[in-house]
């Protein structure tokens, strides 16, 4: 198949190409790079050496025998440009990871915010129109989130998208109905991610286009069989406060000896998913498209969830790290329980790798490796979601040594 | 108190300006002006002859004593303006209608759709995040539309806003829970009104900003009280194939001697609501703001529901006028049923103008008196919803005489 990445050169996108690559795909990354210039704005950059696009693309030429292209694209700026592609390159699926991903990064200031939800809504608004005005009939993957489900609402497993409900009618008779999963996004990120969902919704009913939404949990791992086979390859690592996940900034944090930081109680659960599973993943999504006309379809994309306290012992552990508990910079729950439907890709036959087995392996070949590399200074979250938890975190500041 | 009306030189913008400023309140319209280039842009004017906006703010002047200000700012580019227009204004209330607001129009082109998007998603957004920034406790009172319901799907009477739904749990019990309604947008105009409830959502929970939220049918009436104070202040009337809605047709149809088209079967049930009624509303909605921290208050602003074809033969019956049914550039159901509460503008004391009572003289005093102004050719729609509905109204094109 021939397959356009949007987003191709972040830290899924990347390793998705690889994957789709050394499957005998066709694989055209699509970026703007704003990734990397995003690492120089925070004055970060990844824990691991990633090297640049060209060079990246000539390894995987090396090793692979395969080529990969690349076209530099802004998809929000340059609509005309993007529909030449699709006209053009007339591609079989395309992978949409090009939106901004991290959700503290949303909340920074006003200008983040605003960036997010521009950036967001009108990429994934842009090649949805794109598609229809193309006539292409491009299978369109998109990298949703378990957030937007919320976490817990319910009080019950929650399903792959869509809900039964039943609602009473004004003479006391039941109606069923299926719905989309209500949302409850707890962050711009996560809000823009419930928009796309409505844009899917409408563009499957409207124009027929084939859409699957993958709900992911969060990313952990940084090397897929393909990132591995040479160190040009390598992904991304993100260990500061804005793009590192929480449990980057643990293995971080243990790597050099400095306590694991866990935001409020720790009980928050949260769902986790390996990059290598995340590619995997994608690889089934695209070869089990939904027929046009099909409503959207949704599938959970997570292994098992964790409480971020039981995931700090973990590492503990592991490296023996002491934890620490600090203010929550989030507006969220303390405690929550998570229950999630993953059984459609299980039953397409993805084998999770667990963190029991891949956690030590985390630690050894990527976070204490590069641990020389680590800016100690970058690692705490200074997002505040808004002015009580800004007052909350400055006051624990002025009140610790 | 001090309102600020974005988009307040549109249809129901000036209206509502009008209205409150006769009320006593301190008025600022912000308005980049855009319907006015569209009107330009698409080679129609208003049946009545509306007057520019520094006419229109003096003829107010001379007829009521009171100042309205203008500022000219479009909302969507020049945010730091907006900032600093609340920072310094420190308005109670913000009015929002400076969304492009026309089906039709939004489902022209892949230009008009992304115009669309890009504008009424950012516009709602740059004001929820600049009255955060500002830190002023504006009461935001924002023209949604019924449309984010869709029609009809749950065979129920449609509630303001939320919904009770059951869900089983796991083991069988019942979850009781309140949810957004779920929504059904018809075009990506409807669409953005659907994503723009979730902006409101988050930004209500997470900075407790207070928000109304009005989902209004289609208006019909020309004018109020105010704006028929003076020919200077005279209100829009749109009748052309985006902007103009399905009752405005019948009108200057029936004042020109032409039959009344009728898309599809007519079975098409919508609800309706008297401009006078519309501005009535937001007052009162202003008068009644929900508390800091509570959720978005959602009200019904419609007063009555007609079939289209109902509709039809009330113009005829009045008028003479005969009825053409042509096929629907639509993409929706041929028939639906709509019933809609509307208890809480009942309650707070709205006193409905139907159109019974409105309908003759909105023939004699606006479509007749101004139907010299008419150009035939831009009554018909030409915007088409997909590729099918453009086949279906070309082809009758062909086949007819």
């Amino acid at each position: 198949m021939k397959i356009l990445i949007f987003g191709g050169d972040g830290f899924c996108g990347w390793a998705t190409a690889l994957h789709l690559s050394a499957l005998g795909h066709d694989i055209v990354i699509v970026d703007n790079l704003s990734r990397r210039a995003i690492d120089v704005e925070l004055g970060v950059q990844s824990l691991t050496p990633i090297a640049d696009v060209d060079t990246r693309l000539k390894a995987w030429k090396e090793v692979s025998g395969k080529d990969i292209r690349f076209v530099q694209m802004d998809v929000v700026e340059q609509y005309q440009d993007l529909l030449g592609l699709i006209t053009e390159e007339r591609p079989d699926a395309a992978v949409h990871f090009a939106e901004q991903r991290a959700a503290p990064y949303s909340m920074k200031s006003p200008v983040h915010k605003r960036y997010t939800v521009n950036n967001n809504l009108n990429a994934t608004h842009n090649i949805l129109c794109a598609i229809v005005e193309s006539r292409v009939d491009v299978h369109l993957i998109h990298l949703g989130t378990m957030g937007v489900y919320g976490y817990g609402a319910f009080g019950m497993k929650i399903p792959e998208g869509y809900l039964n409900v039943q609602v009473l009618g004004d003479n006391g008779e039941v109606h069923e109905q299926e719905i989309l999963y209500p949302v409850s996004p707890g962050s711009i990120y996560h809000l823009t991610k419930t928009q796309d969902q409505l844009f899917f919704w409408f563009y499957a009913k409207n124009d027929k286009v084939r859409i699957t939404d993958l709900h992911q949990g969060i990313v952990w791992g940084t090397q897929t069989e393909q990132t591995k086979l040479d160190e040009k390859l390598i992904n991304r690592f993100d260990y500061d406060g804005d793009y590192g996940t929480v449990l980057n900034r643990f293995l971080v944090q243990a790597a050099i000896d400095y306590p694991l930081t866990v935001h409020g109680t720790g009980g928050q659960t949260r769902a986790f998913i390996h990059i290598q599973d995340t590619v995997r993943c994608i690889q089934l999504a695209i070869e089990n498209p939904p027929a046009s006309g099909d409503k959207v379809q949704i599938l959970n994309q997570m292994t098992e969830t964790h409480r971020i306290r039981d995931l700090a012992d973990m590492v503990s552990k592991l490296t023996g790290a002491s934890v620490d508990y600090l203010p929550n910079p989030r507006n969220e729950s303390d405690e929550n329980d998570l229950h999630v439907a993953n059984d459609r890709f299980l039953s397409l036959g993805l084998e999770p790798t667990t963190l029991n087995e891949g956690l030590l392996s985390e630690i050894t070949e990527i976070a204490s490796k590069y641990a020389d590399r680590c800016d100690i200074n970058r690692i705490k979250c200074e997002s505040y979601w808004n002015e009580e938890r800004e007052l909350q975190n400055t006051r624990s500041l002025t009140n610790s040594p």
